[in-house]
This record gives structure tokens, sequence and C-alpha cells, in this order.
């Protein structure tokens, strides 16, 4: 049998302003040209500008919906997975990937970082949330300098857990 | 962009006499021979058996597990989907099919069959369960003669529904 | 400490025929006559008939709703939980029951039926669907002559149990 | 038919050190002493200090469990739910409730305060945790002073919607 494959998640809101877009689809270029798959949660934003990317280099995409209609992926998601669970989604966008990228982000990206802390999987940040309890900063977030960076990091790490 | 990748589900209980293993292999093998996704539990049974009857063909298998663990996908699941929400995932097992071929059968399949039935998504039944409620039967499973009869059917669903 | 509470689930369609709802609602009377707690989906049909016959026993009705708003559950419920989890929730529904009774039926009914029989939870029939698997009739549903039997079975096989 | 009942979340993690655990038991009296219900996750920790404080008071407290055993409930939940869906029942805990006290916090607390924002459930915030995105301080975490402030804030947003 081939070698497993190995799936990256990116994480981010549903709206993406012109440069955030920009760098969401430079991370999914990234994951494609490794060979990895992209994990995703199916919708706009960010999910659709890292599917593009992904797609311009001919790499797989994986898109976890919320609702009941495939028709709610962007078009550049290959598998999308019709979960019908709502945002209890973001569970399974976490834990189908081995590490995530968080990108900027909305209050959704806020519980998916959670979830993945929560479970030991590794979150590599651009711009994104910064967290801080009681005065402590969480610092078990990864930072990235950019898309390039953040990938190289995922893939270190995914590959370094084998 | 190139046309859509079609999705057929596999469902049946993750313990499968001879038999009924044969059988969903052909299944499988008839699925990817047709260039479409195979969509299943992912785990062990009649799930195992269908993957590994798509991926004798090449074909794409997606498995959608109940656990937190990639590791609990058969060797035969090549995009494993980690759900993290239990038996709950039967919901986007089903959701995630464009028609479903329900093999012999464990509750579990019976809770997919439902799923199906909800939802608008045909169910060709091959040695599974019947109904029947207040001694109506429950007609809206449809019948198949063997493997290639149930896929045929399937395709034939799917493709009149674009 | 006082005595545990025990919780037994109604489930049935979200449409009731008058019949149907008249023999809801005598369920829902029986089991608050009891001081049993009554669990179901929340919404209309059966499950509202059954929340007011409890209500008007003064018994307690936990309501499992499938979406977003509280306002979606019958007036009947006392304690709406607020899923989120879109049909999924029918697996909360039956975990939630130490047993169930089931009443005509939908398709929800079938997968709710399915989970109970899956996890070992008792249910008990009215009028509800009758299942068999290559000639082999499935004897787990425990058939009911009315509502005071069906309530009657289901808190037997609860005391049984402790 | 009477009032309907107020539902105040209490989220925290599952492990307490004795000063979290008394303010969380105190936040559970005031809770019951207004006749509101206490929604937790049912388990250690804060969810445990929460649901015994309100019991003190006699007041009901609905604890939504990740599992499938109600045994996990702590003894002081009055209404266990049986989700079934591991911690996707986040989603279920914060839906469930009106507002959402959060006290101190772990990555599951994270996950919780991130679903609320999203759907505009006030979070009153006990010594939680602190966001920023992009050097912006994210202030839609109403902080309180002590558990008496927090329930009274919790309260009056309630009433406010109403």
């Amino acid at each position: 049998m081939k070698a497993k494959l190995i799936f990256i998640g990116v994480i981010g809101g549903s709206k993406a302003a012109p440069p955030v877009a920009k760098l969401a689809e430079e991370v999914g270029r990234e994951i494609a040209r490794r060979g990895a798959v992209l994990v995703c949660g199916g919708l706009t934003g960010v999910m659709k500008a890292a599917c593009k990317g992904a797609g311009r280099e001919g790499g797989l995409t994986v898109g976890i919906l919320p609702g009941d209609n495939r028709e709610d992926a962007n078009p550049y998601v290959k598998i999308p997975v019709v979960s019908g669970v709502g945002y209890a989604r973001n569970v399974a966008v976490v834990k189908t990937s081995q590490a995530v990228i968080a990108i900027d982000g909305s209050y959704g990206t806020l519980t998916e970082i959670g979830y993945a802390l929560q479970c030991g999987i590794p979150v590599i940040g651009l711009d994104t949330w910064s967290l801080s309890i009681n005065g402590r900063a969480e610092d078990n977030i990864i930072p990235a300098k950019n898309a390039k960076d953040a990938v190289d990091k995922a893939m270190a790490l995914v590959n370094n857990r084998k």
C-alpha cells in the first residue's frame, strides 16, 4: 500500500479581507505543493481562499460542512463532507487534521483553536487570536511569519510525530 | 473546472460473515469502476470489505469515523474523517452520500436507513432490513439483485437528479 | 440526598393523527403519575401530546431540540435542551432515557429505535415499526397493549436494572 | 401556564483549585436563589462545585454530559442529559443557556466562550480567558467582580431580552 496521506487543517472566518484571503490562498498552495490534503470547514472567506490555492496546485481539499447541503461547499472543495450537525462540525474539522493553521479568525476559529489545544493537535497561528488567562499568556499557539513558514512548521510537527 | 465527483454510501454492520463481506467487496469494486467515491463509516465488517473492493479498482474511499482516532480507520480508507461525535456520525455518513447501499445490517444500519429515508436520499437494499408499520410495508427501500444491480440503480438515481 | 429521578423517553413522529395523539397523551400522564421525568425531542405531534399529558399530572418534561432556538419547544416542555446538532440529537433523546416508548412512528422514530437497540436501552412499542432482516423478525421491541401497559413495562425494566 | 424557567450556564474546567471551586459554588448558590436553572457540562471541577452550590439552595441543575453514561454526572446534577456526542456537547451547554458565566477556564471553556459569542449569548467572565486579535482586545466578555455580581449581570441581561 502507498504511504498514508497527511491532512493539514486551515481554520479562519467565513469573511476574509483581501490581504487575509491572499494569505489563506498562499497557505493552500503550500499545503498542496507538499502533497498534503487540505481540510477545512468548506464555506467562504478563509476556507474558500485556501481551497482555491490548493486547487491551483492540483491538491485535494476536504470541506466539512455544518449544514445539510453539499451545495453549500465552495467550488474548490473536492470532497464535501455533509455533517448535518451545525457548528459542532468544528470538532471534526480539527480532529480530521494532524495540525491546524489558524488565519485571522472569527469566534468559530476560537472554538477550533480551543478544541485543537484540548486534543493536543498543533496550532500554528498567522495573525490570529492571542489568549491569556489570569495574566498568563497562552503560549501553545505556535506563531508563523508567513504562509510558507506556517506550512513548514505544520509539516515538521506531523512528520516528527510519526 | 472538472466535473464534480459522485459520492455513493455503503452502510452495513461492523461484523460481516464471509458471503456478506464478498458482496460488500463487489459493491465497492463496482462503485470504483464507475469513478464514484465510496463513503462509509470507516470501520470493520461491511465497511472494510467495501473499501477493500474500491481500493483494488483504484477508487477513492472516505471513512467517517465515530471516535477520536484516525487509526480506527480500516486500512483501505484513504480519507479518514475523524468526527468525534460518536454514532451521531451516522447522520454524516448518510448526508455525505447521494445514494446509499444497505448491505445486511446491524442496528446502526437501521439508524442510517432511517436518516436517509427522512432526508430523501435513495436507499438501495441488499439482504437488509424489511420494515413495516401497522401492517403497511415500507416500500421506499429499493431492492437490488446483486452488487452490480445495486450500484447501477444508485448511479442512475444520482444522475437523474442532477 | 434524595432518590435519583427516573427518565422515560417517548419517541414518535412530529405529526400525530388524533388517536395517536390521544395515546401519546395517555403515555405522558402515566409517566408523570409514577413520578418519572418524560424525555422527548421537544417538538410537535407525539412529542407535544406526551408532554401535555405529563404536564397535566404535574410531571417534569425534558425536550431535546434539534435546532438553535428554545422557542421551537412545544409549550409543555419545562426543560428545553437546545442541542444545535440537528437530528443527531436523536442519539441524546435515546441515551438520556432509561427506557423508550415508541408510538406510531416516522423515519426519525426508526433512527431512535435503532440507537436504543444498539445501546441496550429497552424499547416498548405501541403501534410502531415492525422490523425483520432476511426473514428473521426483530423481536427486541417489547409490545405493549396500551399506554398503562407500556409505562408499567418501562418502569419495571428500569427498576430491575438498578 | 406558569412563567417559563430561566436557564443560566456555568462553564469552567473539570479541575478546580479550592478558591475556584469556592467561587463556582457561590455562583451556583446565587443562580438557585433567583429561581433560575443551572446548566453545565455535568462533570467535575467548576461544574461540580456550581451544581453543589445550587443544590444546597434547592435549585434545579442540568448536566449535559459528553459521553454515553449517566453515571458520569456529578452527584449534584438532577437532570443528566446524556448527549453521546463527545465535546460537541459544548454547543448544547451554551445554546441551552440564556447567558453563561465563565469561571477560570480550560481549553474546553474557550470553545464554549467562542460558541456563545458566535450565537450572541452573553458571556460574563470571572477570572477567565482574555482574548485579543491583532492587538485589538475582545471586549464582548463582560467582567464581573464576584459571584453575586456575575449572576446579577446574567439575570439582568436575560430579563432585558424578554
